[in-house]
């Protein structure tokens, strides 16, 4: 393994790591990312193997940090003053410890019986939230379009924790291709419609979600079979129109998830 | 209605404005808060009735922010330079409007059959969009412990959506007490424990949730009837450890109205 101590902020593998946290294109270029966290890393170890490059702050690392870094004594390590540390990290309060990784590419199943496609979500946080709740319930597939931000900046993965290492996702899908393409009931979760709740979700189905904001698009309402809804108290006032998307993905991911293990 | 261009930071108007925005003691000793955006000081006259004081930035103002002052004509209303209006705001995107309230008292319903008790959340946001969800979910009461975040701050308040103006809260309890006063069945929302589906939830149930990181108390856990998981996917995989607490509670509660609303 190497050890190195980089300094000054023009160094070219430093430079590299700052756009790397900060650019979705050059991320897609040379298909790389950062992991952030021990949690993150050692998700990554189980699932992928070892990180292409270890970097660390100067100072006392954490008991978790040298726990890992003693099981990686083979990767090549860089140490970065405290603050050129925290420009790469996607919080402040970081853990103290960053991987550089080759961003997996996890097959999608030869058949997906229970999917998410996932419209125009612009917050990292929601979006890694999303993937998290999603790969909990056992979504086997994430499709998200375009204009949803990267799955793999270190805010979502963050957000992630884990989840994009181990659910398929394709990236830049155009909605109404994957709708038609899906082999089983599509439901839009939307503000009207029938309740998510008379819904038969044993058979294969995929849900989509939109943008918090603006909702699906008025496009992909009209692709799926139904548009679905989640029966509220309180429809009555103004602001507490809808849940937020994030708790509403969480309701229907579950909801299919409840049914499908039931006696 | 007196209209008032305050200049300076050092005025009194604003200073207070100011500690009521950063200071949950200030709040808590005045009986006051800030909302901001049309759509909370919407729901806010819907509910509870005018303002006290409309507060907006020099410059042009939104359609939806004009309308809403026509309104509310007879409201006294300051205007502020954008950068001392910014600092008043929880977000930078803010819609341009805020108005000082008194927080509004809901009285607690004689007897609640769902409630939810919230132990220790920190972060606004995430307390913010818990009741969001649970005032969606048809949630009576929302018991919140001492070491929670205050629920009247700016942040919680956005996050909220309006949720605390409709919303029962019964601040600093300690959780203990509640668990053993509420007549009916008693869950926490744990790791472990019996899949929340298997739950009869038509009964009165309170549900209780913890703390992102450290989870529920051990006291906690102790002091209710059951603790309760929610069935995942993935469990082995060491970063996916948990939906975030936001996703879960959304998930419970909305079984519970399922279970309901159910035929």
């Amino acid at each position: 393994m190497a050890f190195k101590h980089i300094t000054s902020r023009d160094n070219p593998v430093y430079k590299h790591l700052r756009k790397l946290a900060d650019n979705a294109r050059e991320r897609k270029k040379s298909g790389l990312t950062l992991l952030e966290g021990v949690h993150l890393i050692e998700a990554y170890v189980q699932t992928q193997g070892e990180p292409q490059l270890m970097i660390i702050p100067e100072g006392k690392s954490s008991l978790e940090a040298t726990d890992l870094m003693q099981h990686l004594v083979d990767v090549d390590t860089i140490m970065l003053p405290t603050l050129m540390f925290a420009d790469l990290a996607p919080v402040t309060s970081s853990s103290g410890i960053m991987a550089l990784v080759p961003v997996p590419e996890i097959a999608v199943p030869a058949t997906v019986d229970f999917a998410l496609l996932i419209e125009d979500i612009q917050d990292p946080g929601n979006l890694g939230s999303m993937l998290r709740t999603a790969a909990s319930a056992g979504v086997q597939c994430a499709y998200l379009t375009q204009g949803c931000t990267d799955a793999w900046s270190p805010k979502a993965l963050r957000g992630g924790q884990g989840a994009q290492l181990i659910l398929p996702l394709v990236e830049n899908v155009v909605a109404r291709e994957v709708v038609q393409q899906f082999g089983g009931l599509t439901l839009a979760l939307t503000m009207q419609g029938d309740s998510l709740f008379a819904q038969p979700l044993r058979e294969p189905v995929l849900f989509a979600v939109g943008n918090e904001g603006a909702g699906i698009s008025a496009a992909l309402q009209h692709a799926v079979q139904r548009c679905v809804s989640i029966p509220m108290a309180h429809q009555g006032v103004l602001a507490l129109e809808s849940l937020n998307a994030a708790a509403a993905t969480a309701i229907a991911l579950f909801e299919c998830r409840r049914q499908r293990t039931a006696a």
